[in-house]
């Protein structure tokens, strides 16, 4: 089947706005096994709209367009298509009725121009829209089905996969079930992945599991898609695949489907009763950020520390001021996460100590992160050195951080050796 | 003139990367004066590149490509190039030797698939890529003058400022010298700072100055592009609309140009030798994450603490647990940052506490904000409600703390009104 997508709107074309519709779109439709060949953007001008129209209708078999459903004068979508399917535009009750309900809900009355937003081209199928009053719609233009769905993200998300994804599986023919799973690593590179979970996908002998990974550095996330009759197909040729992909990722995988790292290592704390204590430097405030914001945490993290000076990270947690004379070791690390733990009344502390490489910003900027966990029970630390410029080593200080506090938590080794470090350090510190 | 982009790549096309290239390319074409009217994403596939530049060429005077000049084999630019002009690929030497000089820098011998990069279109003409090893080049077909740019966003930004922009410029006929001045400001709104800049774009009596807005919450920047005979010309042309645009926005410009905030802030501490402590609740540490980074910052910004809670922060800076009962006010702001500039041993400290709404996060989600700047002259402070939602609430907060940080080193009054406060809560704290 061959999906074309037009994105409208002027905002997108002038570069106001960056097209992550479009991102999201093609991304979803991947996950799924569809796959989009042809992308369009045009502005808000009619001549424009119904050429995309046309040229998209005598190509494709199905056409996502996104944009141009609201209720001002440059919203021209439903016109536009109606022109480009040879059909009138129709008022229809269903959706007058929906928005009504939705205005009187908000204690309002509806303003007169939003009745365009149910004008539909005769014959449409409504595509529903339970967040908005931009109604989304399907219409036959040409050889292709036209799938039109709202500019808002929100709006546009909820659409596409209630609504839209479903029919264009239908269409193909494709089983209804697919399951996607996703597994979240820190320190596997996507290539050293692909080595690892090579013929994983033999393991179901019809091979209905599909491999694929989507690189966000400093994390990588591996995705498995599963077609099958129904759930219960899905969950059986998964089961096995997935358990293989643990197996082999072992202390790696952080997190699963729509968890976080963050969110990981909070309910660890919070599982515990325990409370944590931050120590930063090149990292900024930045493992503060990824926690401090999270529902829950204010009654974890306790106190975060930042500062890019050894004397001023020591006062900041009642050491003398030269407690740190040796610099960025391991045996500082752990000295500064127990004393900030104690100083906040924490049950846990994170410090994360870097030595930066001197001189300007470069691609092989490095620097020696010396990180460590304290608790009750004493201190742990390891000593890692990162490459690849400022914003890249800050990045993986963070991450690396993180990842060694869940690791702590969960009982596994900190010290296991990261695809991103590099060896000819780790004997040092 | 009617300028199209097309994009290429299965990268881009499957959403495993954002095209942040096509916002970039109509977004400087924008800045002066150049509009893209339409966008094509395609991806590595013969028919598809062949029929995108078949449509182009039919409709467009001018057609920007990015992407597809590796050397690899899924790079198809110049051979589908040529194609659609009707011409034969030839080497071109000049390249071939540009090539072997960057390797022989680099002390590396020249991989033979390297020489397809130096295959071009007969009649081509060479665009220069100062930073890599693909080669622009420019080429007729159909109606339309083609532009090939590499898809290294560096290379292309090179290419597209360098060469393309003024050779479009040039086609166009439009007055050759062209400047875009841009002013940063914290505090008043897209629609407020159009009406505050009504009728600005008639002080040149030629109208060769138009005014534009890129809206970023929590900052606004206002763009003014001139054109002019010269250098000189637009200087003449821009110097009463610039000093008016400073008057009307008074206090509330930042920073101009590519200054940012943080920037303008650190500078301001450097040049009076100053130094500065950080207390954070509710911003997380992103007050610290946005100068920690900075090149100068490890001599100016002391140290920074972070909690939720305010005994935390108390004890984090040297005060009694119980220092802060009367919860967030402004004394308890200007205590903080007080006790925090002493106890870092700073010349300055910018303390920004917040009193979060009771629930979960909503769109009326708001917070009371209340910060204080502290200086050997002793303390000043403000409170502020602002509203829309937990991240929007924290995005506003930073940049609240670090614009008053700014106007109190301008010595500019911290407590002028913003647009995206409430007011009900003024006269309180």
């Amino acid at each position: 089947m061959r999906i074309e997508v037009i994105c409208t709107g002027d905002e997108v074309l002038t570069g106001k706005i960056v097209n992550t519709n479009f991102n999201y779109i093609t991304q979803k439709l991947e996950d799924v096994g569809l796959a989009v060949v042809w992308e369009t953007t045009v502005g808000d001008d009619r001549n424009d709209l119904l050429l995309a129209f046309q040229l998209a209708a005598s190509r494709a078999d199905a056409v996502i367009v996104n944009g141009g459903l609201g209720p001002t004068v440059d919203d021209l979508s439903q016109e536009i298509a109606a022109r480009a399917a040879g059909v009138d535009l129709c008022l229809n009750e269903e959706w007058m009725q929906r928005m009504e309900a939705f205005f009187r809900r908000r204690s309002r009355v509806m303003p007169p121009n939003n009745r365009k937003q149910a004008m539909l081209p005769a014959g449409s199928e409504i595509l529903d829209n339970p967040v908005g009053t931009a109604c989304g719609f399907a219409v036959d233009i040409g050889r292709a089905r036209f799938f039109f769905t709202p500019g808002v993200p929100r709006e546009l998300r909820r659409m596409l996969e209630d609504q839209i994804i479903p029919r264009l599986l239908a269409r193909t023919g494709l089983q209804a079930a697919i399951f996607l799973k996703r597994f979240h690593s820190y320190g596997i590179g996507e290539s050293h992945a692909d080595a690892l979970l090579a013929g994983i996908e033999e393991i179901d002998p019809d091979h209905s599991v599909k491999l694929g990974f989507r690189a966000h550095y400093p994390q990588l996330e591996t995705k498995l898609t599963v077609r099958g009759k129904d759930k219960e197909d899905v969950r059986r040729r998964l089961e096995p695949v997935e358990r293989e992909v643990r197996r082999r990722f072992g202390n790696f995988i952080l997190a699963e489907d729509d968890q976080t790292l963050e969110r990981v290592v909070l309910d660890a704390l919070i599982a515990r009763d325990a409370s944590l204590a931050l120590v930063e430097m090149f990292t900024s405030g930045q493992i503060a950020m990824r926690l401090v914001p999270l529902p829950g945490a204010q009654a974890v993290v306790r106190r975060g520390v930042v500062s890019l000076a050894l004397p001023q990270i020591a006062a900041g947690i009642g050491l003398a001021q030269d407690a740190f004379t040796g610099g960025v070791t391991r045996q500082s690390a752990e000295a500064a996460a127990e004393a900030a733990r104690i100083q906040a009344g924490a049950s846990h502390a994170l410090a994360v100590l870097t030595d930066l490489d001197e001189g300007s910003d470069r691609i092989d900027f490095g620097a020696s992160i010396c990180l460590a966990i304290a608790s009750e029970e004493g201190a742990v630390s390891r000593r890692s050195r990162i490459v690849g410029g400022r914003d890249w080593v800050r990045l993986g200080a963070v991450e690396l951080g993180l990842d060694c506090l869940r690791r702590y938590l969960q009982g596994l080794p900190i010290d296991e050796r990261i695809d991103f470090e590099k060896s000819e350090t780790r004997a040092g510190g």
